[in-house]
């Protein structure tokens, strides 16, 4: 292999490709990138067995080749590099480095040693603005299990139809809900879908969580292959691939209130300060105390704390329905008032033993559901 | 007590006061903010019986008095409140907070059973401009040893004379040094020396630490009051005392070098990239090679690591006198140019097992001193 690239260009694919390598002591070749040339480009490959990722860069080939060079290494000299041309040669498994005045070998392994990368078969095609897809990841994906203990929910779950996509993720606590309706107005342009049945799909937490990281502020098209077992993103060069999660997303759908007793329309900010104010006096089990008061509408909100003290806020709100006291884990109760870009909220409630729900009043793409901390 | 007193004016103090507190199980009440009234003033106070604080906050006091109250949580709801008024009112050992529509009641002890915070014998009194005495102690913060194990370099050291300041600082594997000209154009302006003898003393560097953080961005003066065993900082309605470290800081004038057998000059920038580059390659000792060609006025950078790779770097620099290789830890060289903001710089050796002297081209008040890492 002997070729060259502009730094600038390679920067960025570099730090990319590191996230996704977890350091691995037993396997030491994944803790390595495979350099190869395809397409007259530079290709950057790595994987964690999980996730691969690969990305071209634009390069001045003059000879084919590869080579595997520790991720880490490669990564922070190029970081250090100054901005210019870096000349790539490989000989005897060893990758000779040259920009400007500095000069580098860095001790290779034989490319036939690292992992393939599966291919993935071309199922089912759909391709989506990278902004649209970002924003409706970025709404549910802190409801998701973090724990490993139970996958299918460490996970967003993604339900694609013709004419709508659901983002859903839950931690059995709290469950948000994004949809994206296909066929309105600007999204006809910015999502085509061409397959005619439904189609639904678990896709792993850090598999989420790594595609939000790399694609940063892009405004492009991202397609997405799914077959059985595994889904393929491609954007800008670049193609992420991952398993899909085994197994069934649990029922959510019967935990989503029919109706409510209790409705309380009321400002975003005002419940958002109040509860943090509350938050700090709240006991170990970070609850905190909701009180209608419809008499006077007025949102009511405590927090007792018998080492340290209490807290009493209230907020104007208009309630219709029963008044109902209800007690929340208050930063379940944050989580679910981030992913709401309105000011005007609605709160439902049917009582102190049921879930909740969060939504903004006039957007009906979102909502979030969330259990009350149980008054026994 | 009863006081008023605008959100904006208390939430850096309390911040600041904050910073002081290292969390203590055994003496819980260290853990509080002292509030007391104090000259028409909120005072807030916090100690770790090493370093002390006190502010004086503007407030419309409505009734003496003093209370004790957690400090972190105090300091957590403030953060959380409107940008309005609040009331402070103590009753029955209770702190009670009123604002907007808010109100808390924070548990707190008797003030009386926080610890007194000693006063500073009116002894030598020095004032100076806060930015020239934060500068000066950033110079050489970084050099000091972190470990408690010597508390006498784990420190900053600083002597006063009429007509010049000092501040050293060192680990015993590097030594930097700053000096200020008392008489010098400007600085006779921004700084007073009220004594005529000199006086050295030992700060502790956790105290040079928070001093940094507290003055900030500030362009004020700082009032320096020392007796035996303590320091006071008096600025801007707010006081540090310290204690200051006890017994004799090590004899540094004699590693000093009184002359060089080799001198090179050559751009900061350069030397610092290279060494980066240089730095991805060293070993655990973090070991960097430095070679002087003076025959090719160049200065030649290498690092080899027989697992990973090397790396070989040139920079253009005039080089006067023997020719020297020399082993440096990469790090401690770097921490060393970070101090120096100036482009062109004198490294000055006396063969590869004596000290190198790094320093600006043209300013004489800063030197930066390095033991190299011996060839056996």
């Amino acid at each position: 292999m002997n070729l060259i690239c502009f730094k600038e260009n390679l920067k960025r694919n570099l730090d990319n490709a590191l996230r996704i390598i977890k350091y691995n002591s037993t396997l030491p070749i994944l803790n390595n990138f495979l350099l190869s040339t395809e397409k007259g480009m530079l290709k950057i490959s790595s994987t964690d067995l999980e996730i691969g990722f690969t990305s071209l860069i634009p390069s001045k080939v003059l000879k084919e080749g590869s080579i595997t060079v520790p991720a880490q290494l490669l990564s922070q000299f190029v970081n250090n590099l100054p901005n210019k041309n870096i000349n790539f040669e490989v000989k005897d498994f060893k990758l000779y480095l040259n920009c400007d005045n500095i000069k580098a070998s860095i001790n290779g392994l034989n490319a036939e040693d690292f992992p393939i990368i599966p291919k993935v078969k071309n199922d089912s095609i759909l391709t989506i603005n990278s902004k649209i897809f970002k924003n409706s990841l970025s709404c549910v994906i802190n409801s998701s299990a973090i724990s490993d203990a139970r996958p299918e929910i460490s996970s967003i779950y993604i339900k694609i139809n013709p004419d709508q996509l659901k983002f859903i993720a839950t931690d059995s606590f709290r469950l948000a809900h994004k949809t994206i309706f296909v066929l309105s107005g600007d999204n006809k342009e910015k999502i085509k879908i061409n397959f005619e049945q439904s189609k639904n799909i678990v896709l792993p937490l850090r598999t989420a969580g790594e595609l939000l990281r790399i694609l940063g502020d892009q405004n492009d098209n991202v397609k997405i292959i799914i077959d059985q077992n595994q889904i393929l993103f491609d954007f800008d060069n670049t193609q992420l691939i991952s398993r899909l999660v085994e197994g069934n997303y649990p029922d959510y759908e019967a935990i989503i209130p029919k109706s409510s007793e209790t409705k309380c329309y009321l400002s975003k900010n005002d419940l958002e300060e109040s509860i943090k104010l509350a938050g700090c006096f709240s006991s170990k089990l970070n609850d905190i105390t909701m009180k209608t008061n419809s008499e006077k509408s007025q949102m009511e909100i405590f927090s007792n704390n018998s080492e340290y003290g209490n807290h009493h806020g209230k907020i104007d709100s208009e309630i219709k329905g029963k008044d109902v006291t209800i007690v929340f884990n208050w930063h379940y109760f944050l989580d679910g008032l981030k992913n709401i870009n309105e000011d005007e909220l609605i709160l439902e409630f049917n009582g102190d033993q049921k879930p909740a729900v969060i939504k903004p009043a006039k957007n009906a793409d979102f909502f979030y559901i969330l259990m009350p901390i149980r008054n026994s």
